[in-house]
């Protein structure tokens, strides 16, 4: 038996070795493109590069290999999730939306580059993600649904869709309704995506899939929860970027609705959620690297 | 034999067709989003829902009916180009790129909503496309065929690079060789993957795509040319929207490299082009369709 302490080691090293592998495939995908321009793809490396923790990639290929598949097969789509993300928050920082100046500890993009250049380099990613994800070397039906899984999870009635509530939502009155709403789009959607991604092609059962989607919602439910933590209790050297901004601007955030001890408890049911959601596939050996990211995201201190 | 005007009046009554087909089906994809916020998908109805050519949905259908293929079967397809291309518009309106405040007769994205709003909605409209192409009614081999194909006309080195490129050539001199590759970018490329996209989806050969592909690259130059010919020569009543902007801020525009008539005749080379790739499939009869938007192209005011 694994415990609890041990799927923590586990999930941290397979983080730091997807970590490695994904940043040279990145690296190598933008290298591809020269017929580009150079600075676009500048501004489009400058995010992408500048690390982060990767977790959306080691998601889905960790549950590749839960469903026994290969992670090689799920590599270049979990980079072009990574893409998608990253198109996300040079967006997200934007003047006319966030506003941040400062992100995983480098100036954001339209602050390096300028704001042409970011809103363009943004849009680069998620087009070029959606051609990575065509490079996935698994049957065309398998791929197809994959494509269709990270739109679905992308647009407007998921990670767009959350965004635009997130906005909405500043300066009014919150209720729990309204920001579970915004953090099942905003985050959890993605992360459902990637779990279920990575199931499609390592070859998961239709039923796999959807347990893999449901523990990945349920980690990104607990995961944005104990961002809104993080936003009121860490320091800007510890988060790589401005912190407390999400409540001086009053945005709709779970610290805001249940407070900073609700909130915890709050992610903790989400937790527990997502362990259950794995039961079909506990006994997998590389099921305890997805339970160890529940331990990490709970331990999680930026 | 078809004379050229027979063309011009059939590729006319088949865009008229196209665009109440298209505009329906748009709608209807519109009103299935109950899962996103109405005031997106709101702002993305403004520009999508604007009128226009829909000369991108016409090239695709006509082209899958060119090699034998049902419309019906490239609809869906039609349909997501056009939410690509207008995702385009949105973003390239926006303060930080183009500054226009008109679009298709009507106030633009931005000007009518606000700026996070109008970035959000290209971001869901982009991103919505593909969700849209997956359901195309055809076997997986062919719709991941026809989503690689428009991801990578889009993207950093398709699309979105042309407008980086457009964005650095202002103020500066232009070569021919520069603005060719604007004009490749910008607006060849998606003209290009809309007629292969239809040929793909309607089951053409390799050699059928290939031949349209290059044939709505021909034609998006010519049509870019004309384009350019317009700004400099046209009014707002007309154009639908602010003319002369690009000469006032000495955008990279053929006219500044070629003059207005230099520009026509690059037009008519460009035209010939796209007659002549046209040549393995002439003998269908939907080609005179094709050969139609040519003249139509050539004779445009608007």
């Amino acid at each position: 038996m694994v415990t609890r302490s041990e799927n923590h080691e586990l999930a941290s090293t397979f983080l730091t070795a997807t970590a490695s592998l994904v940043e040279t495939f990145l690296s190598q995908t933008m290298d591809r493109r020269d017929k580009a321009p150079p600075r676009l793809i500048a501004a489009m490396r400058h995010t992408l590069e500048a690390g982060g923790k990767r977790i959306r990639p080691a998601l889905c290929l960790a549950a590749a290999e839960v469903v026994g598949g290969c992670a090689d097969d799920a590599l270049p789509a979990a980079c072009a999730i990574e893409m998608l993300h990253t198109y996300s928050l040079i967006h997200d920082d934007l003047p006319a939306m966030d506003n941040d100046d400062f992100r995983r500890g480098r100036p954001t993009c339209h602050v390096a580059f300028d704001e042409a250049t970011a809103i363009l380099a943004g849009d680069g990613l998620l087009t070029d993600a959606f051609s990575l994800m065509t490079e996935s070397p698994r049957d065309s039906v398998r791929v197809l649904l994959a494509v269709r899984e990270l739109a679905g999870a992308a647009g407007s009635q998921g990670m767009v869709g959350g965004q635009q509530l997130d906005l909405e939502g500043a300066g009014k009155p919150v209720g729990l309704a309204d920001v579970e709403r915004i953090h099942a789009g905003k985050t959890a959607a993605l992360l459902g995506a990637s779990a279920a991604i990575g199931s499609i092609l390592g070859g998961g059962s239709v039923e796999a899939v959807a347990s893999l989607r449901c523990y990945g919602i349920a980690l990104g439910m607990a995961f944005q929860a104990m961002d809104d933590v993080l936003d009121t209790t860490a320091s800007r050297e510890v988060l790589g970027k401005t912190p407390g901004k999400d409540q001086s601007r009053q945005m709709p955030t779970l610290v805001r609705a249940l407070g900073v001890d609700g909130t915890r408890r709050w992610a903790e049911d989400w937790s527990r959620q997502a362990l259950e959601a794995l039961e079909p596939v506990a006994n997998r050996p590389a099921a305890a690297i997805l339970r160890g990211f529940v331990a990490l995201c709970m331990s999680r201190n930026h």
